[in-house]
């Protein structure tokens, strides 16, 4: 079974990556775990998993055809599509989030439509998707009404690859991402990068800045489980996604505030007050647009996981990072 | 002031294109009425209005960048934009129908963004955005899960359209029109096309053929109300619509069984017994995963109408087609 990765450089597609090759299988269209024969890692940076044997890694645009036809060979049978231009670049640069999280998208998907195979198609979507008016609570059936260019370009997506799958062209399954955190590495454009800093930062000594006030409601997912859901996502059955191929995951839904105080009991006031609280508008603009609460009943049903607590997440990123910070305490 | 129609050989665009003749005025972006100084229709089908000095035709496909960019003159103020390949076809044909669906609606929109008029674009929509597990009534907030290929690439239109209104590149609306009917002419590859042929034949003592159960039960609206709709919907302010730049129409509920009762009240039973009821799967799916019903709140805020009632419906298809049929009664 060979399988795609897009954005098999960043930091899920990696963690996704390493993940397949532990299990070396995935599950494969008649429901029964397969051997992978292939990973292929396409991204405009070089991945960083090429020493196995089983991974091919591209580098490369997926804005190019020609890169889209090397990495999905006719044979594939699972797409695992992450790669994304983030959130606050798409909205500074709206020809670039077009072609890179659309155009790819599509030809991505035209691409496995002509390999005859009805390949497993995951989307990476996110809860950006949703904005504007929206309820104190988002529901499964909740119009999408993005307010960024990003959410806008992600529910193009959805909706496309809706429709390869009704018409047969991929077996199609969108996933509703939360924003993800704690994540490791340096900052990048996303308009939540923050809620990765504000934990990352500090717990190495180091001061961040939280663009958006204490009060702004988020809704969060661990990398961990984030690697889970999609690995979740990919293995259901068609039968039992049904017609509706977009899928609303489950989140841990919680205050910045929080988040601060849960860092402040782990790793005491001197770690948090490392902190700068200095608003920035065009990103409290984008997050505040971004619903802070979902009830995700179709998910539950369909075995999606959610996060316990915040205090779980930071003390798993501690433990993978290997974060070796001044003030931990000695648990 | 400059003002396009796209479908402009069409049954709505020739008859929008005479309403805006008749006028000589449309809405400008200061709220003001301006005189239409240019009125370009284009379409694959030479436009039926040539003769009146305001009128500039353009013969040919707007999935043609060159054709859209001839279309769009730099200081174009006003878009309609009515073409489309109907659903049946974009069904039949899916490549044909995001070209001409979504792909010319881009072509459009940027074409738009780049003059720096911030033009107003009235997307013509539909209903057939809704689909799938629907409410018995469709709420202005109903998540749109369209389960054919054109209602879903009028979806993309819209969010696009959407997207394009919040950057500030165009100044956007779009109407989710009802099934029109009655429509003249000949049937077309629209799987509502019957709506408007059990209707317009059986009164010229044709049979027509019903591909429908009398049960199912449509959203519908007269021609001269959707006309009066799209011009409503051009004249508005863009702060009166805020955000959500699209809006579901409203319109009449009703079965195509209480259409043919309208019809038999009206010329009599020998009149509508010319209908042959003749299920046809295709167009059973298509039409059956529309709603029927809506609750429209937004729209008659907005000043949008619907029509009173059926019988008016067919009463002013009579009169405005000049319709003779030998079963009239003596009104």
């Amino acid at each position: 079974m060979k399988v795609v990765i897009t954005g098999g450089a960043g930091f899920l597609g990696t963690a996704l990556a390493q993940a397949l090759l532990e299990s070396r299988t995935l599950r494969g269209s008649d429901g029964r775990p397969q051997q992978i024969s292939q990973l292929t890692l396409v991204d405009i940076a070089p991945p960083r998993l090429a020493s196995d044997p089983l991974v091919r890694t591209l580098v490369g645009s997926i804005t190019d055809a020609k890169m889209v036809e090397q990495a999905l060979e006719p044979d594939t049978d699972a797409i695992f599509h992450l790669a994304a231009v983030v959130s606050g670049q798409a909205e500074a640069d709206f020809d670039l989030g077009m072609r890179a999280n659309f155009d790819a998208t599509r030809l991505l998907l035209e691409r496995a439509r002509h390999s005859g195979r009805n390949p497993r198609f995951v989307l990476a979507s996110s809860v950006a998707v949703f904005g504007g008016a929206l309820p104190a609570v988002v529901e499964d059936d909740t119009a999408a009404t993005p307010q960024s260019s990003y959410g806008t370009q992600k529910v193009l997506c959805e909706l496309l690859m809706s429709d390869y799958s009704r018409k047969g062209f991929v077996d199609g399954r969108a996933l509703r991402m939360p924003t993800i955190c704690i994540r490791p590495g340096a900052p990048n454009k996303a308009a939540s990068s923050f809620a990765s800093g504000i934990i990352r930062e500090p717990l190495v000594g180091q001061t961040a800045v939280c663009p958006v006030s204490r009060d702004t409601l988020m809704w969060v997912m661990s990398p961990k489980c984030a690697i889970r859901n999609l690995l979740h996502g990919q293995s259901l059955d068609p039968q039992v996604l049904g017609k509706v191929r977009v899928i609303n995951m489950p989140g841990l839904s919680i205050s910045v505030g929080e988040m601060v105080e849960a860092l402040e009991r782990f790793a005491g006031a001197s770690t948090s007050s490392l902190i700068r609280w200095e608003p920035d508008p065009a990103v409290v603009r984008i997050v505040n647009s971004w619903p802070g609460r979902f009830d995700t009943p179709r998910a539950s049903k369909l075995g999606f996981k959610a996060d316990a607590n915040f205090a779980d997440i930071i003390r798993a990123y501690v433990d993978e990072a290997g974060v070796h910070a001044t003030s931990l305490p000695t648990v």
